[in-house]
């Protein structure tokens, strides 16, 4: 229902397309790491903010692909979509929407819940309960995908937005991802249990804009918003920028 | 539509309803494990499988209860459907459905993709990148919930059924959990990548029945059918026993 409200509030709308001829690509979802074949780790992510970006974007006239881990959401509208599974499969598939003979992508917005850690060893078949007990499992640091994308070069798009999922001290580790990551923008929401953010249809975000000092972001706190409204209050900050 | 083959398929369906005034608790999809508020470990599961037993048991005039992890799902038409997160709360769930004033249900079916074992200690935060490298994750290991309603009792269910998900060796595999569950069938099934079971529509199975040897069972190997045949096959085959 978050995108088909997408859909019809953008149905209604006649005004200029302001990102016609801009070109995105958003990361949507939870990533599942494999730990074997039946069992695998994951982030909480219903994928629901990151599709209804994606809808927002291709609503005022950008050409959209989406990259998404395993979510039960349809399609958004007029936008493309890749289906990656891990983490490392994320990363190539936006690695390589944002490229073209035409140069890089103009915006990147990484809404996905990247898993920060694969296991180290994925095992070829059904580990199996043994007489010594659990296994421990050894993870391994995953590729970081805001940051690669955030790189300085001529592969950078020229907006690169993260998103930042904290329980606690949200501004501060926010502000800490915008300083470190590279990129230009931060959404910055809470997801502590009881705010009923994971899975459910409303977001209250901070917008987190890299200044001319790196440690002293411009932060806006947005109201209480329905995932749909978050996506188009960004949409519309994205066209007044670019 | 697997739910809905089974409520077509049962609509046209006027004969007897030979499990009327049997109770069943079926357990379905995955289990979540928590690592912190927004990681975790899970199985991989549709529950279609499960959820179509559930069905098939009522069309053929159980009063069942289904215990369903996380899934995206419709609710099996004519079911009572309890949802549960966690190995704990599936079997706690299981257990309270099973008993009644009445005394326990006549058929228990764990369908269920039970995470065998959890996260040993949960992070009330978010567990952030440090310096130090990946955590190392321990476990310890889930109630097993088969086992559990398989010990003899009062509380015993008269025919507890399992199921068995391996990717080799299936049968040696599903031969000994019979032994060693306690129950009294097993229903296997190769879930090797490849073969399309975990998420698809189909499904190849044998069904393991307790001899007289517990190291010797019965053992029927069905051709591949829909989920929803191998359903309404289990749910007749039971019918047929008690």
């Amino acid at each position: 229902e978050i995108v088909a409200g997408i859909a019809a509030f953008f149905a209604e709308r006649q005004g200029p397309k302001p990102l016609t001829g801009r070109r995105a690509v958003v990361t949507s979802g939870p990533t599942h790491e494999p730990i074997d074949p039946v069992r695998y780790i994951a982030n909480r992510s219903s994928g629901k903010q990151g599709h209804a970006v994606a809808a927002a974007l291709a609503a005022l006239g950008a050409d959209v692909t989406l990259v998404s881990g395993p979510v039960t959401l349809a399609d958004p509208p007029g936008v493309r979509v890749v289906r990656v599974e891990t983490a490392a499969e994320m990363l190539a598939a936006s690695q390589s929407a944002l490229q073209t003979p035409d140069g890089p992508a103009d915006i990147a917005v990484c809404a996905a819940a990247v898993a920060d850690w694969r296991v180290a060893a994925t095992a070829g078949d059904k580990v199996k309960k043994g007489p010594d007990g659990p296994p421990t499992l050894t993870l391994a640091e995953n590729p970081d995908i805001l940051a690669t994308l955030s790189q300085p070069g001529p592969a950078r798009p020229r907006l690169v937005v993260g998103f930042a999922a904290e329980t606690r001290d949200v501004l501060t580790y926010a502000a800490a991802k915008l300083a470190k990551k590279g990129c230009d923008w931060i959404v910055a929401n809470d997801v502590a249990t009881g705010t009923g953010t994971f899975g459910g249809d409303d977001n209250q975000v901070h917008l987190l804009r890299r200044g001319a000092e790196p440690e002293a972001p411009l932060i806006e706190t947005w109201p209480r918003l329905s995932k749909t409204e978050v996506a188009v209050r960004l949409a519309q900050a994205i066209a007044d920028t670019l």
